[in-house]
This record gives structure tokens, sequence and C-alpha cells, in this order.
């Protein structure tokens, strides 16, 4: 599907059976010029001139493409928050906002969001030290470009004060459905809340844990490195897989039939109901997930899921139909779109 | 599959898309023996060897076969049961009973069960005439060889007095989801009963309606012609007929996408999952039976879900997988067997 077409939609990842993808986010501003909060138009308008400059440095990113956002129809602007390549909150106003991508779509910089810029790099599976090294890359191409607001004391400077220091996010989403199905997931994220780092549901702060679906970041970036910060949010989620796992070894010996009917159950209704939910294909394709983990399926590829976990969206559904539709019609939609990407692997 | 061959489960009947079968008994007894329940076993022998060597009649039936139900298997015996081909009464005991069957099915006569003789047509659709037709033969050239109880003032006697006079019960099976679902179905039991009928569940008196499918049949057979008799569940099964189709109509045009997705639901949920119930296995068959009528479905036949009702029942899992076994193993071997038989049309 032309639209789904992001590396983390398309490409393998390490530990992506129960990973879906890993993002690193850098929060930089412009020294010269004031947070996007108290900017005026013209200071924003700047801002914008100068990072679209910059934006033409080349990397192995290949090239960056600068879209002012009110250049991008309101409905693509829907599917890129879709595929998490910018954030509501940047839709919120259109006027001397943009958004970079990479060809790939693994880069992507928000432009006058909160910070000045906010850069992402999103790649499939597991890879946190992989992503680090293409924002880093991409930081320091920038910053031969852009002078950032940075201090000895405190480091880089943001708008919000838990991103200053480093101004690194980084952030897994995991697929816990055995945790969730024996009442551990609750208890496991108390555990995780201790080391630092928040949970969150897929589509970021405020958003429900949808189709067993969890994103792990950092809290703070303060007084701690890079790497410390990544190598941490590695080595928990290392222990959560384990423990992932472990449970769905303890599924499969206990109720073997139970999960193997639920699994086909919900390849059965995917790939024919001609009316789906959000709520409802995100647990159905939760349940094709698992089967894939458990080995039972083979219809369907793991990136595969991770383009109906998108095309699963009320954001993704108009987006590709081009049409803002009442609910019944997104039901409608979504189940012909799930239906029709689910025939080939 | 071979164990499916009966005629009304593979061949097409009039109206066949709301009638699953047309059913016509007679019961008959000998002159000249006691009737079964009060009859001694030397008696029940004697009555089972004249009715074995008076089976050797041909008609336009072709060959029938006479069958101890002693040389029956317990687990193909649960098998005739499920194709309605014999009765629960009949297989409580076997000594001196029998079955004997044309060689498609659409002929049977239980001996010594409540009667001497029950001679039953079962043939697709609404056909009572047919029926009728096949099993006044029948009757007339078993009549040819064995003398039956009669009297001028009562017709033919029978064990039961529900049963005296023609002796015959003519029964409908049908299948009616949507008046079940617009909450019409009891009150226009109410109007059949009143004029003479009995309705009834899937598997005879006494159990309950499975998956939309109910069983018409004429209350009394004393002072009326079998004629009369046979017209009357005609013209009222044409007039449910009807009734059914209008409710159908009314669905299709209010609910149409929700009856899409419920017919399709039942199909993905029957060709994938691992686990079926008989009671869910009903009601997933008759959604793909209302799909087939209303036009949705063109992936299975009419007779096809003839045979997976059959085979939805416990009966016909264990006769087919030739065990007796637990109730979560029907369940997967009935799953499998609908998964199965579903592959072509």
């Amino acid at each position: 599907m032309a639209e789904l077409t992001s590396r983390w939609l398309t490409e393998k990842g390490p530990e992506q059976e129960i990973v879906l993808s890993s993002r690193i986010r850098l929060a930089r501003n412009l020294s010269t010029l004031p947070f996007p909060q108290v900017a005026d138009d013209k200071q924003l308008a700047e801002v914008a001139r100068k990072v679209k400059e910059a934006s033409e440095v080349k990397g192995s990113w290949g090239r960056l493409q600068f879209r002012a956002l009110s250049e991008i129809d309101p409905l693509e602007q829907q599917l890129l928050l879709a595929k998490h390549l910018i954030s509501p909150q940047l839709v919120q106003k259109s006027a001397n906002r943009a958004v970079i991508l990479s060809d790939r779509e693994d880069i992507s910089v928000m432009v006058n969001e909160e910070d000045h810029l906010r850069m992402q790099v999103l790649l499939p599976g597991l890879d946190l030290e992989e992503g680090w090294k293409l924002i880093d890359e991409l930081d320091d191409r920038l910053e031969e470009r852009l002078d950032f607001a940075f201090s000895q004391e405190h480091g880089y400077l943001t708008a919000c004060p838990t991103n200053v220091g480093t101004g690194i996010r980084a952030s897994v989403m995991v697929h816990l459905p055995a945790l969730s199905m024996v009442n551990q997931v609750q208890q496991l994220f108390k555990g995780v809340t201790q080391v630092g780092l928040a949970v969150r549901g897929l589509y970021g702060e405020g958003t429900e844990a949808s189709g067993h679906i969890y994103q792990l970041s950092n809290q703070v970036t303060l007084g701690r490195t890079e790497q410390e910060i990544i190598e941490n949010i590695n080595s928990v989620t290392k222990q959560i897989i384990q423990q992932e796992q472990q449970a769905r070894e303890v599924l499969s010996s206990n109720a073997k039939a139970q999960i193997e009917d639920r699994v086909y159950r919900a390849y059965g209704i995917l790939t024919q109901a001609r009316l789906l939910s959000t709520q409802e294909a995100m647990n159905l394709l939760s349940d094709l997930r698992l089967g894939i983990g458990l080995g039972l399926l083979s219809e369907v590829s793991l990136t595969k899921l991770n383009q109906l976990t998108v095309l699963a969206q009320p954001q993704a559904v108009q987006g590709i139909m081009k049409q803002q539709l009442p609910a019944q019609q997104r039901d409608y939609y979504r189940a012909a779109l799930l239906r029709e990407n689910l025939k080939d692997k």
C-alpha cells in the first residue's frame, strides 16, 4: 500500500515478534529565537526558513524533504499522525509549522511544535542503538548549519523542563498479550516506572493501551548521558521480552487449543468482517501477532501487521480513503482495508 | 463426505433456501402380533423376520437394505440419528430392532420401535407431494406382503392413539432467522398451532430450536385424509416462507451492513475456528444460510449447509470420528470437520 511504506512498516527489525518499533527523539531550539509558544509569527517564520535551508543536508538517510504543514492536506496529516511521524500537537495550528521527512520516513523532524525542532528516528523492532547512530548523525549535520540553544550547566535548552539536558526521549512499542492475559502487566509496569520509565498507550501520552501494545519511554533526560538512557530502556525491554515469552510458553502449554482457536478466529474475522471498530480491530490484530509469535500463523508477516495496526486507526482510514467519514462508514472502510491488505503477506 | 450422502444432504429441493427437508412418516403394525411394547422377544423376532422378508420388495427407490440394530456399531447408530434416519427411541434397546434403508437414504423404516413399522421418506426442500407418492408406493408394496392391522372404523391401528387413522405424520424443517431476529417467531407459531400443527426443534419432540431451525408437523391423523394433512402443512409452510422472505427484505434494507457483517463473520469463524460447540456452530450455520438466501454468499451451497448442520451434532462428530469423545474434544473435531467440509462447495 503506497501510503504505508515507512521503514518501520516494511522492514524487519530485531525482536520484532514483541517489539513493533523503536523511536528516538531529540528536542532542539535555535539560540537566537524564542521558543515557539512565546514567539510571534515573524519569528516562527524565521525559524521555519532557517530550518528549511538546513534540511538540504545529506546523510546516511538519503535526502530530506521539507513540507510546510499548510501545504499538506488535512487528511494526509491524519495519515502522518497514524504513522507516528508527527504529533497531534503539531497539526493543531498550521502557520509556520512544517515536517521534514526522509524518503523512507525513518527520519521526521517537526518544526515549531513545542520546540523549534523535534527530530525523530523511527525504526522497526528493538533497534535503539541504530536509531541513536542515525539521529546523532542528523543532529551533528544540522548543528553544523544551525546554532542550537545550549548551556554548559543544563545542556540543550528546551521549552519543557523535562526535556532539558540531552533533550532525548527514547521509546519502544511492545506487544504484551500473554502478560495481559495472565494479568501480570500492571505489576510489571509498577517495576518499570520505578526504574525511571513511563508507560503509555500506542498513541502517546494520555492514550489507552490498545491491542495490548504499550509504549515505554524514559522519564527524564537531565543528568544522564544518551547512552545511559538508551541502555536503560534496552535492558528493561529485554527483560520484558523474556517475561512475555515465558507467559506465552505457559499459555501454550496450559491452554493450547483455546489460544489456537482465538488466533484463527481473529484471522477468520479480519479476513471476512464487513464492519470493524478500531478497538475490535486492534484486539484481533493483537491475537494475530500472538499467533505469529507462537508459530501458528504463517499467512501474515510481522511487518504487514505493523501496517495493519496503523490502518486500524480512524486517521489512517480517513487519510487513505481521502475523506472525513462518520463512525459507521469508517468501520466499513476499515474492515475493507484490513481485508484487502490481509490477502497478500 | 462418504457418511453424508443421504438424498436430503446432497440433492436440491423446492424452496430449499428456507425449507431444509420434508418428511413423511407412516406407522403400521402387523395384525397377527402385539405392539412392540407388549410383545415378548419371540414375538418381536417374528415381526423382524417377516418385515425383513418383505423388505426385499423393489420400487422406484431402488433396493432396500435390512440392517439389524445389533449389527450396527453404536457410533454408526449415532450418525443415523444425526441424519434423522432413526429415532433416539429406537437405539435404546437393540434386540430384534432394525432399520431398513434405501440406497439414497430417502427411505428408512424402523422396525419394532413404538410400532412394528415406522416408514419414513425424507426429501430435500419442500416436497411433501413427492414424499407422499414415494411412501404410498412403499406402503402398497409392503402391504402386498404383510398383513397390517386395520379397522374399518379407526383406520390403521397404532401403539399411540394420536397416530391412529391414516397413521401419517408429515413435517417440514424450516429455517427462520429473519423472523427470529425481529421477534415474530413466537407469535407466528401461536397461529400455527391453532391450525393443528405442532412446532418443535430440529431433533424432534422436546428439543430446543437450534440455529433458528424449526420442525412443523401435523398434530393428529384421525378423521383426515393424507392429502388434507399434507395440503394443510404445505399451505402453512408457504405462508411462513412468504413471511420470512418479507422479514428478510426488511432486514436487508434497514440493516444491510450489519447483516452482511454477520454473515461474513460467520463464514470467517467457521472456516478458521479451532473449537466450536454445537450451539455456536448451529448459530453460525444459520447466519451462512441467511447469507445464501440474501445472495451474499456464493462460497457455500445449500445442500452443503444441510450436511454441515448434521455435522455440527455431537452424534455426527462421534460417528464420523468413530469414537466417543469428551465435550472439548468434540468441539475440536467439530471445528475441524466443518472447516474441512467448507473448503469445497
